[in-house]
């Protein structure tokens, strides 16, 4: 049974606007989500974020958007299936030559903000993506939410022959289907300790329990940690020490 | 004796924006400077462009320029070296990556508009670019104007192993030390006539007329031609024929 | 009863992309729906078209968009409400103070593209709109679809005291719900001469013909033509032809 | 003799990305120069910004820019002089209008980064911005730097009937004639008990100390703070004190 992971999403300054705390981060983590342009991340900004990935070893992904560095992809937009996949395999190209340019290589990809919420909810952005990823001329794993229940998404990924990665939150709360609580829910961002106990679970790869203190299993290869803040540091921290701890 | 051929800048629509006439000069030249996303060319255009080469077989050069798609990058701007290095190879990446996954590749690079300028005037930008692709993990040739005397360059591009291949215009007047005549100067262009006449001169590798009608040496190894108009597209087609006619 | 008006999407070039044939449509509306940046329509573009709408005194609505530029806002983009409500404003701003520069005013305003059909079908976006015209320092009258009815948006539109003009579409086929026929449907679109009298019984304010041929009255203040190709320019001036006669 | 005055450049964060304290500073200057979108400040940071500024009845000014917002309008870019009127304008109509949806005024208009320096060094660029200031239906005052000699430039200003204002920088280094030093010299910044001395100088229309020690007469009406640091925010209460105490 392989070790759970830690990733986060980096890279996300852009231009003369710096965001999080990369080089802390980079310390902590096994896999780094790197912004490709479209919402954060100009080529400056990737080619330094690959460089530090690079110094701390970690592995890269690439962290492909809508095109919306205002939005910072995070407002749904509706393209067609032909526009998106050219979208993404640009991001995926753009980050892969880049790496290359540093003698590293780009690992998987994952999708940011709306479009991975999209990807989620809709079956059809899922496909899209899908098809992006098989089109590419080199064919990455994808990651996605793991939910109580991942049968359709694993079964299209199938199709396509993609490798899925499943992908937990420590620090938001889950509804007894498997869902994240709404941010609009004052419950759904738990605390330092309460994450910290959500993913010793999803280490150990124990059942979670949900809002209403249910037990429910969540399939879970890699954790997402974030470093907004010093509190959000010190979580990733105990998590990483976690993780140390479980591999005695 | 290596053959001169033909270049044109294509791929510069951008999402609702048509521009040239690339079905049409597609079937006529021998590369395809396709613009890269960063003054024309969104990631949609650049997949059809690159199918549009791959049709007609055409080899691939990567147009890269300064990020400025309002002013399709005809507006020099005052980047830093890693800045202006790392735009550069963001977009090589960009389109080599497109073009691997329709399993062509990308066989060199061309700046366009206000970075080709700047390069052939400001001997730290030419630099820089030298720099970024000798810093790209593929090593590409790049296309400079010949002038009457291109020693300096021949020299900065030897230093960093780059190869480069040297560019005539057919349609544009010289001056005696084999600039191009101004735009704002009413004998700036030539007629199709005269172009014709001059890219003979140019394809039997012999010396133009400049604009005082001296005799001059410009070295050429390939005729760059335009879609922009009916009459750019007859020009092109009869220094086609001119070139094959030759090649008997 | 008041004549039935021309109106047209103008000023939709973009740097070096030019779009439509802004100066023939010009001579043959009333009104100019002007693109203020967000969509099309650079800083340099308006005020060229205000220039020209100016010199040919037809009144100038601005044609406010999503922030889209490589989309051409035909993108639905999911935009929090003050969000939208600044996007439309800042918009309305920039059209406005250049209109002023040249001793002009605005008259109107009307969304364009995804904003125009997210209005008509999502209430609460187009309550934002109406909300973003009455907090603006001017209220301006705003252009919807007309439809059989509209009394939902009328009283909506009257909440916030702004005045609707209501707009058909003569080359558009209506569903008998009062809808446009989608353009995934191959009777979407009317040739010539089934457009001109459609054209011809709105501008009678008679009932128009269904798709399934039965009547139905549509409210229509303004037509809206347009100019992108030479019969769509011959349909336009065939209409203007019919509404001054109408006049005799 | 009028009080000098305080500014900073306000309004400069971008979709999600936050910069400067904008909060802390509005309640210590007498100017807000807020972003007008070309360089930061979309939409909605325009909005928020002049909310603040008008509750804390600090007088709005234009801070225009060259169209770059991924260089934060640091980078120098050469446009035509019409399409630079056009950017211009475009700017001051849209911060004008969002501040008259608020009730409140635009005062002045500052150049931002590489505009500014332009305008300072370039005689041609200066002279665009005139024209640009006169052919808005406003006719604003504009913000240039104080010099030891600014005879040329209020020439020119009195030529197009604009008012200027002079601006001093406390915690730059003067030449001895009267231009910051580079900040590639590492004697550029003041510490803060050096700019204090030197903001007293300018408060008191004193000549202040170039680096060489010599006394120079640079003519200030209004100094420049910033918020980007602690420190700069102490030094900036420190100056509001001093003027305080200037005015007893």
């Amino acid at each position: 049974m392989s070790k759970i992971t830690l990733n986060a999403d980096i890279g996300e300054s852009y231009g003369n606007w710096q965001m999080g705390n990369d080089k802390a981060i980079m310390a902590l983590i096994d896999h780094a989500n790197i912004a490709c342009g479209f919402h954060a991340g100009d080529p400056l900004v990737m080619h330094t974020t690959i460089s530090l990935a690079k110094q701390h070893n970690v592995s890269i992904g690439a962290h492909v958007s809508y095109p919306d560095i205002q939005g910072f992809g995070r407002r749904s937009m509706t393209l067609s299936r032909v526009e998106l996949i050219a979208i993404v395999q640009a991001q995926l190209a753009m980050l892969e030559g880049m790496c290359k340019c540093q003698q590293v290589t780009l690992d998987y990809v994952k999708p940011h903000g709306a479009l991975y919420n999209d990807m989620m909810q809709q079956p059809d952005i899922f496909e899209s993506i899908l098809i992006a990823l098989k089109g590419f001329h080199q064919h990455y794993p994808l990651v996605i939410q793991g939910l109580a229940n991942n049968k359709p998404q694993q079964a299209l990924a199938d199709k396509y022959k993609t490798k899925l990665r499943y992908e937990g939150f420590a620090d938001r709360a889950y509804t007894d289907r498997g869902l994240l609580v709404s941010r609009n829910n004052p419950n759904a961002l738990l605390n330092n300790q309460e994450s910290l106990a959500q993913a010793g679970l999803m280490i150990a790869k124990k059942p979670i329990l949900t809002e209403s203190k249910q037990k429910l299993h969540i399939q879970v290869d890699t954790i997402c940690v974030h470093s907004d803040s010093q509190s959000a540091l010190v979580l990733c921290q105990d998590i990483r020490n976690l993780i140390s701890q479980q591999g005695v």
